[in-house]
C-alpha cells in the first residue's frame, strides 16, 4: 500500500471538486484537496526582495533588529557608522532602484534551475509592497524607489516565457505598522489593521495577479480569528479567480502552523527527515544566514550545490517540496554566486528529473542500512519504478541496498549512463549493485546519482 | 446700528451655548456662534510646509503640475534637468530633513509679527502628514524625512511661549491617493477614501493636538456628503475636546464654500473690499506666486510690507481676518526675507494695535471721498472710537475725511504721536484734519498711520 | 590743497605709463599708479561662493573649523548630527549643484545695486576652483558639482550686460593642500606648492579671464618671497593682457599687508574712519557673521540698509571704497534678503550718485561738530562741490555744519529735492541750513541725505 | 641544454649585482637581472578598484566610454537613465564608500588562492589615487569617498598576515587630466603632466609603500622619453628602497612594450602558447568582459575554474606567470563568485603546487601528440622532475605521452594519489601511462591532474 494514498485521494477528489463550497472553518477548509500540480512540482524558488535589500545587511528583519525591542548591536553599529543620526528606515526606499531588474532574465535562470514554481515576497514584515497597492500608498515599489510593479512584471515574465507557477509571499503582520501595533496593544480585541490593510491587500493581490500560491507568513502574533483567515480562504477556495488552482500554506494564525491550511511549512528550514502525513515544504535559503541579500556575505555562508541537492532529495523522498530562497540585490540583480548554484541544480535535474518530478514517496524513505541513500517512486506503464538516490559515489564496487527486494526481472539503470547496471541478490536480502568504473569526465553528473530500480518485489 | 450685530449676537449666544447639541446638517451647524477669540484676533500666520518644500519649485502643487493631467512644462523640465528619469515624488521625502527646525524660534517670529494665531499645513494635497498619523504610515514626517512630529512640536512651542492660537490646515483630498482616485472614478458613489483616510486622520488630529482652528481645504471634488463633513463637524462641536473653542472655515464640500461652516474663505486671496454679512478671512501669501517656499523666487515676487499692511487693514475694515502665508524651507528655516516682512508688520502693529485687534467694522469701511482711508471701530469706556487708517501720508496739510461727522467734543489722535491733532469741520461736512509736520525720523511708524477719532457724531 | 593729490598724480602718470617696466621688488611695484577707474568706482560687490556653500554653515572657513587644529564644537556637532561618520569635505562637492545659477540675473542685481565692480571668489582657502583650472583637476566647478565654468560665465554676463568691472578673488594658500602643508612643515624653505599650484593658477586666471582686479588673500602664512608675489606682479604689470587696467590689493605676504601692492585692505572690515594716505578698501559683508551663505542665518545677523549706506559713506569720505559681500547659495541663488539690501542701496545711489562716484575726500571727512555728517567733494565746471552726507534726518529745523565756510555765493541743494535750501552763516562760523518740511512720502530718499554745497570758501 | 638558461644566468648575476649602477637607457636597464622571486611565484592576483567601481558598469574605462572621443551608446544610455543630466564623473567619488573593506579578509582569500603576489591599481586611467597622494589632492581615496589609504591598508595586511609580495599598478596617463591633454595637444613636446604628476606620484608610491612590483600601464600615447621612464627606472634600480627586489613590467612608452623593462606583458591577456625568450606575464581576468567590477555581469561572462587553471598551466609551461584579475566592489567586497574561483584554484594548487611554483619550462611545452598536456620541470636532489599536466582526464586506460622518453629507472606519480602509476614504453617511443581506476570521490583533485615523471632520458 502506498503511504501517499492520501495524496492520491486528493487528486481524485479534485476532479469532483466542482460544486463543492467550503465553509469558513478549518474543518471544511482543510478538506479541500491540494491541487495536484504542487505535489508534482517538488522544487520552487523563493525570493526575498524589499527595502531591506538596500542596506542589505543582516537580512530581511533589518528594521526589527535596528529599531525593535531588542536591537542587535551590529545592526545598530552599522547604522551609526554609515548613516546620519536621523536616518529612518523609509529613507532607504528611494535607493531601492532596481535599475537592472530584468524579470525575463530571472525567469530564464529559474527555468534553468529546474524549479517548477517561484514565490516572491510581495510584502514582507516591513510592509513595503512590491506592487502598487491601493492600500499602501507611497510605501510600495511604484510610488517610491523602483517606480515599477515588481510583482506584476515578474508574474508576466514567468508566465510568458516559462511554464513555472507564480506564487506570492505575503506577510500578515507589519512590524511597525501603527494600526497593527494598536491592535496588539489592545490584545487583538480590535482588528483595524486586518480590516484596513491586510485583507484589502490580499484580495487585491489575488485579483490582480491570480497567484498559484499564497505563501502566508507573519501570522505568529495573532490567531486565525484575528487575521480573518478562514473567511479569506473560503472566498479564495469558493469564489476567487484562482479557486481551482491556488495552493496555500499553513501560516494563518497561531493556531494553524503545522496544522491547518494547504501544505505544511511548520517552521523555516523544516526538514523532518521522515515521511509526513500531509504535503509539506522545506523553505530554505542558499545563504545560510539570511533570506535577504547581504552585501557582506561570506563564501562560507553559502550552501554548496552538494548540500542543496541533498536537501532537495531528502525533502522529496519524505513527501515534501523544497522552496529554495535567493535574495536579489537592490539593483535587481541575482548575484552570480546564487545564479551558479541554481544552474548547477538545474544541470543535475536535467539528468535526474525522472527521480524527482511527479514522484511519490516509496515504502522506505532512506535505505535501512546504506547511509546517504534516499528513495522516490513513480508509476510507469510496466509497474512502478523506484529511484535510489545516492548522495556519495560508492567507494567500493559492490554496493548493497538493503531496502529494495529484487525479483528475477529486476533491472537497474544509472540515470544518464547508457549501460545497464549489474546486480545480485544480497546474502541477507536486499539488492547488491556492481558499481561500474566510469572515467572521471564521463560521469553522468556530479553531486548525487540515481539508480532506477524496475520490477522490484516490494513496490 | 452696528452692522456687526450678527457677530455680537454670536458672542452672547456663546455664553448660553452650554447644553446645545448640533445636528449633522448645515442649518444646525451654521447656527453655532463663532468663538469670539477668532474675530478679535484679526491676523494669523499661515504655513505651507511639506515634501513640496524639497524641490521647492513652483509651489505646493508641484506634484500635480508634474504628474497630473496637465503637466506644466517648466516643472517637467525642472525634473528632467535635475533628477534621474525614474525619480518619484516620494523619493523626495528623505530630503525633507528639517535639521534647523526650531519651533521656539518660529513662535518668537510669529509673536513678533503681531499675529494672534498660526495655521500649519498638517497635510496638504500631497497627502504627506506632518505628524505621525497612524493612517499615513511611512508617508509622514516621523517615518521619513524629518523623523519628527512637526505639528506637535510647533503646537507645543506656540502654546508654551506665546498666547497665539494654534490651527491645523488639513486637505480633504489627496491628489494621487489611489483610494481617492477610485472614489472619483466611481463618481463618488463610494467613499472608501473618506472612511479609511480622511476621517480617521481628522479625528486623530483633533484628539492629538486640540487645534483652535481646523482650516479645511481640498474639498472641491466632492460634496459635503461625500466628505462626511456634517457628521464630523457635529462631533467636533458637540463632543470633541475643542468643542467650545474650535473655529472652522467653509471648505467642506462643493456645496459649502462661501456658504456653510464657520467663517468664510470663499477663495484664496479673498478680499471683497466691502463689508460681509459673515465673518471671513483673506488667506494670502507673502510670495505672490506660491504658497510653498520656492528656491528660485524673485524679489519682485515678494509682497512689500506696505502691501501686506494694506491687505490687513482692508480685511479688518470689512470684517475679515488676514491669514498671511509664508513657506518654510525643507531644512526648517523661515527665509529671512519673510521673517523681515513679518517683523515689520509687527513693528507697525505695536504702534497701531488699538486700531486692529478686537475692533469691529464701522458704519463706513473706507472713506467716501478720500482714497486710501479705511475705518475700524471699537467700544471704549467713553463711547466708541473710530480709527481712520491712512495708507499714504497726506501730501497736503489739510486732509478731509468725508465719512466721520464730528461733534464739538470730537478729539483726534495720531497713534504713536504725543500731541493732539487739530481739526475743523469740513465745509460740506466731514472732518478736516490738520496734518502736523513731523521730522522724518520722528514719524510714529511707516507704511500706514492711524488717526483715532473719538466722540464723533456718527458712531 | 587736496589731500588726494597723490591720486591725481597717479592719474596723470597713467597716461605716461607706456614704456615703464616694473622690477620685481616692492619699491618698483608700489610706484605703479593705481588705474583711475578703481578710485572712481567706490562701490563693489564681493561674492564668496564655493564648496562651503553646500553645508552653508558657519561660513567659508567651515573646513578649517571642522578639521583644522582647533575644531569649533558647533561645526563638529553639525557634522555629527547630519552626516555619516566617514563623510569628507570633498564629499560635499557633488551637492554644489548651482542649478539656478543665472549670471545675467546676478549682473542685473549688481547693476541695480549701484556697484561698479564685482569680485568673485575664484578659489577660496578650500582650494576649490570655480573655473576649470588645469592645476586643480577634479577639484573645480567643471569637473565636480556645478559642471560649469562659474567664473567665466559671470565674467561674460557682467561684461555683456553691464559696464561693471570684473575682479577675481584668489587665495594664495589652501588650508589642507598637502603640498602647502609640506612647505609649511619645511618652514617655507621649499615652495613646491607655489610653483606647482598657486602661480600656474594665477597666470591661468589672468590669461583666461583678464580680470580688472586681483583680490589676493590667504597670504598670512608666508612672506612675499615664498609666494613669489613680486615676480608675478612684475609680469602682471609689464606683460599681462591686463597690464594697463588691472588693480590689485595688498595681500601678497606677511610683509605686505597694509603696506605694499595696489590698494590697501589691511584687515577684513577695515574702516579706519579717517583719511588714509593711500587708496584703500573696506571689505565688509551683509551677513555680520560670515562671508559665505549660512542657511541658519538669523535676521538679526543681517546688516540693515541704513548701516550699509553708512559704511559706504564713511569709506568714500575717507578715500576708501566699499566692497560689500553677499554669499550665494549652493544652488546659485542670491538670497532675496541680500538682493533687497543691494537694491535698496541702489535706490539710494540713484538719487545720490553725484556725492559718491568719482568724488574725492574733502578737507574734512566728517563734520567737526555735527555728528553723523560726512563729506565728499568733486570738481565741477564752476569750481568744486562739497557733499555733506547726513546719516540721520535733522530733528531741528536749524542744522549747523561747522566745517564748511560759506561765501556769499554759496548755494545749497538737497539731492533729489527740487527747491534750494536756505542757509545762513553760523554765529561762530560754519553753515547753518534751514531744513525744509517735507511730507513723509515726498522725501527724496531714505537712510541718508545729501546736501550739495557749492561755492564754499574753503574748498 | 635548458631553454631557461637566461633565467638561470640572471639568478647568478643577481648575487653579484651589488655595486652595479644602471644608466638611464634601455640597454643598461634591460641588463638588470629580474629578481628571482618573481619567476618562482607563477601566480598573482590583480585588483582593479577605483571610482569606476561606483557605476560598476562596463568596466574600468567607464569614463572614457562615456565622455571620450567615441562614446559607447550603452554607457551613455546608462547615465541618461540613472543620473541627472549634469552629473559628472567626479560626482561618483563620494559613493566609493568601501565600508566593508577588510584588507585582512582579502589577504586571507588571496593566500587561500595559492597566489604568491598581489597587484592593486593604485591609480588607473581615471587618475584617482587609492592612496593619499600629495599630487592628487581631493582626487584620492583619503580625501573623498573611502576616507582611507586603500593602498597602504592592503600593503600592511598582506605583509602582516601572508608572505605574498605586494605590487602596485600605476597608470602613466590619465585620460582626462588637462595637463596630459595639453601635452598631447603639444605633440608631447611638453611634458608638464609627467613632471607635475606622474613622476612625483611614482616616487611617492615607491617611497611610501616599497612595492615589490611596479606594474606600469597607460603608456601608449607617448614614448619612454616623454614618460621619463629610463630616469625613473635608473633611480628605482640604483637608489630606491626597493632597488634589489622590485620587479617591473614593460609598459613604459610606445617604444618599450614587449621589448624593454622587466618582464614582458605585451598586451592584455597575453598568452603566446609557446616558450618566450624573456620572462613574461599573462594578465587576465575572471570576468571575461571587464577588469573592473560590473554589477550587471552575467554568469556566462565569468571564467570557469577549469578555464582559469588551464590559463595558469599554459602560462607556466611557456615561462610565464598568470596575473589573474578580480574587481572589488565599491563597498570593499570581493564578490563571492570571484572568491569561489580563487579558492578553487587554491584547492587545486594545494595538491599540485610542486608542478607550478619554482618550476622552469621543460624541453617541450606541450606534448607533441597528446592534446591538452603541458609540461613543467624542476631540479630535484636526484635529478630533474618533469610534470605532465593533463587538462582532461584520459578517457582510455592507456595514455601515451609522446614527448617524454623513459629510462628503465623512470617512475611516474600522480600528485595527490598514493600509488605509483604503471607505464610502458610506447611502440614508437614516448611514455605510455596506465591510468588507474579511481572512484569519483577519491580523485586527488578536479580540473587538471599532474603526473610527475622522474628519471626520464630526455631531461
Amino acid at each position: 500500500m502506498l503511504p501517499s494514498l492520501a495524496l492520491l485521494t486528493v487528486a481524485l477528489l479534485c476532479d469532483k471538486s466542482v460544486g463543492i463550497r467550503y465553509e469558513p472553518n478549518w474543518q471544511s477548509l482543510d478538506s479541500r484537496p491540494l491541487p495536484q500540480w504542487y505535489d508534482e512540482a517538488k522544487f520552487g524558488i523563493f525570493l526575498h526582495w524589499g527595502v531591506f535589500s538596500v542596506p542589505s545587511y543582516h537580512g530581511a528583519w533589518f528594521w526589527y533588529y535596528w529599531k525593535g525591542p531588542k536591537p542587535v548591536p551590529s545592526v545598530v553599529q552599522f547604522m551609526q557608522e554609515n548613516y546620519p543620526p536621523g536616518f529612518t528606515y523609509a529613507d532607504f526606499a528611494p535607493q531601492f532602484t532596481a535599475e537592472f531588474y530584468d524579470p525575463h532574465q530571472w525567469a530564464e535562470i529559474f527555468q534553468a534551475s529546474g524549479a517548477r514554481y517561484v514565490v516572491l515576497t510581495t510584502k514582507h514584515h516591513e510592509g513595503f509592497c512590491n506592487w502598487p497597492s491601493k492600500y499602501s500608498w507611497n510605501w510600495n515599489s511604484m510610488d517610491v524607489g523602483p517606480n515599477r510593479d515588481l510583482v506584476g512584471d515578474l508574474a508576466s515574465a514567468i508566465r510568458k516565457s516559462t511554464d513555472l507557477k507564480f506564487g506570492t509571499y505575503h506577510s500578515l503582520l507589519e512590524f511597525f505598522n501603527p494600526l497593527f501595533l494598536q491592535d496588539m496593544a489592545n490584545n487583538f480585541t480590535t482588528n483595524d489593521f486586518v480590516a484596513r490593510k491586510t485583507m484589502p491587500e490580499l484580495y487585491e493581490l489575488v485579483q490582480r495577479y491570480k497567484p498559484d500560491i499564497i505563501w502566508s507568513d507573519g501570522d505568529w502574533e495573532g490567531n486565525s480569528t484575528y487575521w480573518n483567515s478562514t473567511n479569506f480562504l473560503a472566498w479564495l477556495y469558493n469564489d476567487s479567480p484562482v479557486k481551482d488552482t491556488v495552493v496555500v500554506n499553513d501560516r494563518w494564525g497561531t493556531d494553524t502552523m503545522c496544522k491547518h491550511g494547504g501544505y505544511l511549512t511548520c517552521h523555516d528550514h523544516y526538514n523532518p527527515g521522515k515521511l509526513q502525513k500531509r504535503k509539506w515544504e522545506d523553505c530554505s535559503t542558499v545563504d545560510k544566514g539570511a533570506w535577504a541579500y547581504r552585501r557582506n556575505i561570506k563564501l562560507s555562508d553559502i550552501e554548496s550545490t552538494q548540500d542543496l541537492i541533498t536537501q532537495l532529495v531528502e525533502a522529496v523522498s519524505c513527501g515534501g517540496n523544497l522552496l529554495l530562497n535567493v535574495g536579489p540585490r537592490r539593483d535587481g540583480i541575482i548575484a552570480p554566486i546564487f545564479e551558479e548554484r541554481l544552474r548547477e541544480i538545474g544541470q543535475w535535474l536535467r539528468v535526474n528529473s525522472d527521480a524527482i518530478y511527479s514522484t511519490r514517496p516509496w515504502l522506505f524513505q532512506n535505505d535501512t542500512q546504506q547511509p546517504g541513500v534516499w528513495y522516490t517512486s513513480k508509476k510507469n506503464t510496466f509497474g512502478e519504478s523506484v529511484y535510489a538516490i545516492v548522495l556519495k559515489w560508492p567507494r567500493s564496487q559492490d554496493f548493497l541496498l538493503a531496502s529494495p527486494q529484487p525479483s528475477p526481472q529486476t533491472t537497474v539503470t544509472l540515470l544518464g549512463y547508457s549501460q545497464p547496471i549489474d546486480w545480485s541478490k544480497g546474502k541477507l536480502g536486499g539488492l547488491e549493485l556492481t558499481i561500474p568504473v566510469i572515467p572521471f569526465d564521463q560521469m553522468p553528473c556530479q553531486w548525487a546519482w540515481v539508480f532506477r530500480l524496475d520490477k522490484l518485489n516490494n513496490v
